[in-house]
């Protein structure tokens, strides 16, 4: 899968800013593990647990710190942070096609939308009126841009990317196929034990070097716009309700779901299918644990969890039906505590609970 | 976001039979919460907690009650449910794009499709052979209406929604977008260690008045039809099984999994992320609480959870290591609770379990 | 919903082998359960707890086994196994649109993509370079391919499915709408707080024989392939990150979430809900119950289950707070237990914990 784009080490080493050791002539034509890599990929060791690899490894030129590097007889590009310098590079050996700038004569552009026309817009894509796209963005095609919606400049919209009207995303901001952003939240009042409709009249803005994953959701503010921050980072099939508000450089893993006006805080990680109540509060620098149930705000910053460990299905039997017994075993054990008060000294103590 | 869109406050209350007081001249532009309503916005007291920030409100009026309405100054209108007042009055500031009657160029419709001449047909739709379009239908762009589908009057499908074939829709039923309706479900017979796929011969029925969330998926019958009552709202990303009933009324909130064949009552509401295994049956009234198991039918009207509640990460590893002993906890309390029987009376009672 | 397909008893034990008793000439013209099926249905016996239903039925005709044929007096079809001969022969009812070959004027097909003649490219279908459809193979309305993806023979992609570029696919591969498959996965290297992206250079294959479900979403790799194996059985709205491997004939109900690089083995069955971190292995034979959190590899083949069972939500809400107190109950029935001891016969044996 990896292309036939090719490099010097010396070419990369001058992208990276790194200091070359060995053959700077020797070509690299795509990235692999330290074990996988083939004599003209570019491999990387970014985690000392696997210095063991580095021996045997038949890459072409190895990204690796200059501690690890001492004593490896290859090429080696010296770096600082190799996983970081691996990240950078990586780009140049993405075989993703490049857009061609210009609309595609299949797409249906509205008269008064604002295309720049260094952007790129897909075959059987629709942009409504009144949207404006940036220079450099890329609208894959059959994707949907709704009336006066915004794409800051260098925003690349995948295939069948959804976004409804008055939606604003700031630039360099990636969005994966089959996301929706701007959809009716889910509002109703009950009259009489019917949902009456709320119009969902707020809108979406997004900031800038934001990621949306596939098919994640993310709606429509209910009276403000929704908000997500610089930086975000949301994986697939999250979703994001009315009038969520996410901090800056905060990420997200897949299956994530934020009931609405919940607001999250900058720097936090919520790791996959984790979900949240709305209406709550979690602070900056937040970490909470894969399928854990927020249902209250976190005040200090740190890790938060909930669930029970896997257990053999027979084992995990007798444990479910024990926490639903939990209750009265408490009170049991707190009756033996008394008995046992009066047995060994007579009741002296009575503030157990 | 808010519009353009300007009303007198005389012809929103008349439009709402509400009393108004104060000046009936006043512009009312869009709606805003107390806090955040700007001095042409209608703001709306629902909830007797936010009573405190009346005084100082900016609005242009505040939709309330009678009572509330003693001794506030400004611009009202004066309401039984201001909730729902709200609800009802929100669709006249919404600036969702309205359509036009007829069929776009782009879109592909089958000769024999029957299109009401009132709907309104988007660039890129898809409508194929034996569908029916109701009148004042939306059929937004680039979606798909498979073979035989019907769309009853009034419905709304934003861009970019599937209706497989023999897809039944009632009345004024919105579906938003990235939704899947009709898909083939998950039937497989095991033939030896390997699946068997059961084709899926039913179809879907959806009642009137329904809403459909942002890449939901409902996916149609094995045999007879997979049935959504009226009035039911699904908000995003839920997952409806093959042969599903929902009954009228019940609204599940986003990321819920519904297994095949289950059947839920009327007027239920069913949290965020809840999962019910097939073929059960949840009654009437039933409240499910986020995140929440469900391995086996309810029979009673009431409010059901399951999962475990959150904790510093540290904490949390202690209590699920306890669960997994929990077992053995409960067999050592009652261990104790004879050996105790015997130091203070020697065993009478071995009813204990 | 059932169709004005028509074939005599005969014919259909033919096409199954099977022992026809009765009249050859009944016409069936669809299937249903046995309580529902009409006069001109096939009913079938699959399992014994429904043989009460038998001598009631009025289907045209049932699949039973041997034993279950003696004494019943309708027109039977007598096999090996009813529910896989259900299974086979329910291909022959389904109504869903037969593809025409031939690519619709409405498509987008790049210059130097190979469609096979016997291919159907629907409505609004983009194709990209150098992508290779093969033989019988439909592509539905809206789809979009990316450059260099295959199709092997047979595949059926319902309308609107997304194959990013480089996404490989074996034969008879079945995909319902909306799913994404090679989107890029969640690839992020921290820099100071802030998140660089890392471009996903590998790709997607898909074995043969594979069904994936609506709204599913699965990444391509990081360096090497995201691998799903033969026969595997995705469900709807389900979550593969990149470089999870998945080993023939494995089966995932709707909504389950794989974290990047996951392997999981042959022949398992994982259950609605499941969500698994990344990294980790699964041996080959596996069943986890639903919405079970595996935290950790399994490597003994088995029924694996975490999370609490339901209960009425005010003696859960006493459950969960006692969970969380669950640490100092368990150190106050040890130290019961020391006391105790004490009590009985003086401390002899420390060794509990």
């Amino acid at each position: 899968m990896t292309g036939n784009l090719s490099f010097t080490l010396a070419r990369l080493a001058e992208k990276l800013g790194a200091r070359l050791v060995g053959n700077p002539d020797q070509l690299i034509t795509g990235l692999a593990t330290l074990q996988d890599a083939e004599p003209q990929q570019l491999a990387f060791l970014a985690n000392s647990q696997y210095r063991k690899f580095l021996a045997d490894t038949r890459a072409g030129a190895v990204l690796l710190t200059e501690a690890d590097a001492e004593g490896f007889a290859g090429n080696a590009l010296v770096v600082k942070d190799p996983y970081l310098s691996y990240a950078r590079i990586s780009h140049q050996f993405d075989r993703k096609p490049i857009p061609v700038a210009g609309v595609h004569a299949s797409a249906v552009v509205a008269e008064d939308a604002e295309i720049d026309p260094t952007a790129s817009i897909g075959p059987g894509a629709v942009i409504e009126s009144g949207a404006r796209v940036g220079a450099d963005v890329t609208i894959g095609a059959q994707c949907f841009v709704g009336a006066r919606s915004q794409i800051g400049a260098g925003g690349w919209l995948a295939p069948r990317v959804t976004l409804y009207h008055d939606v604003v995303i700031g630039e360099r901001v990636v969005v994966q196929s089959g996301a929706v952003i701007g959809s009716e939240g889910f509002g109703f009042a009950n009259a009489g034990g019917q949902w009456q409709k709320i119009a969902q009249i707020g809108g979406v803005r997004v900031g800038d070097d934001v990621e949306i994953g596939a098919n994640t959701t993310i709606d429509r503010g209910a009276l403000a716009d929704t908000l997500i921050g610089n930086g975000v980072k949301l994986d697939n099939q999250i979703q994001i309700a009315h009038n969520v508000q996410i901090g800056d450089h905060t990420a997200m893993a897949a299956c994530v779901g934020i009931s609405g006006s919940t607001r999250i805080g900058k720097h936090c990680m919520i790791a996959g299918g984790v979900g949240m109540v709305g209406h709550i509060e979690v602070c900056d620098n937040v970490f909470v644990s894969g399928m854990t149930m927020v249902t209250r705000s976190i005040t200090e910053p740190g890790a938060y969890s909930s669930g029970t460990a896997m257990q053999p299905a027979a084992e995990w039997k007798k444990s479910a039906a024990r926490i639903r017994q939990l209750d009265t075993l408490a009170r049991r054990v707190q009756q033996l505590e008394k008995q046992l008060e009066v047995v060994t000294q007579g009741p002296q103590d009575s503030s157990k609970s």
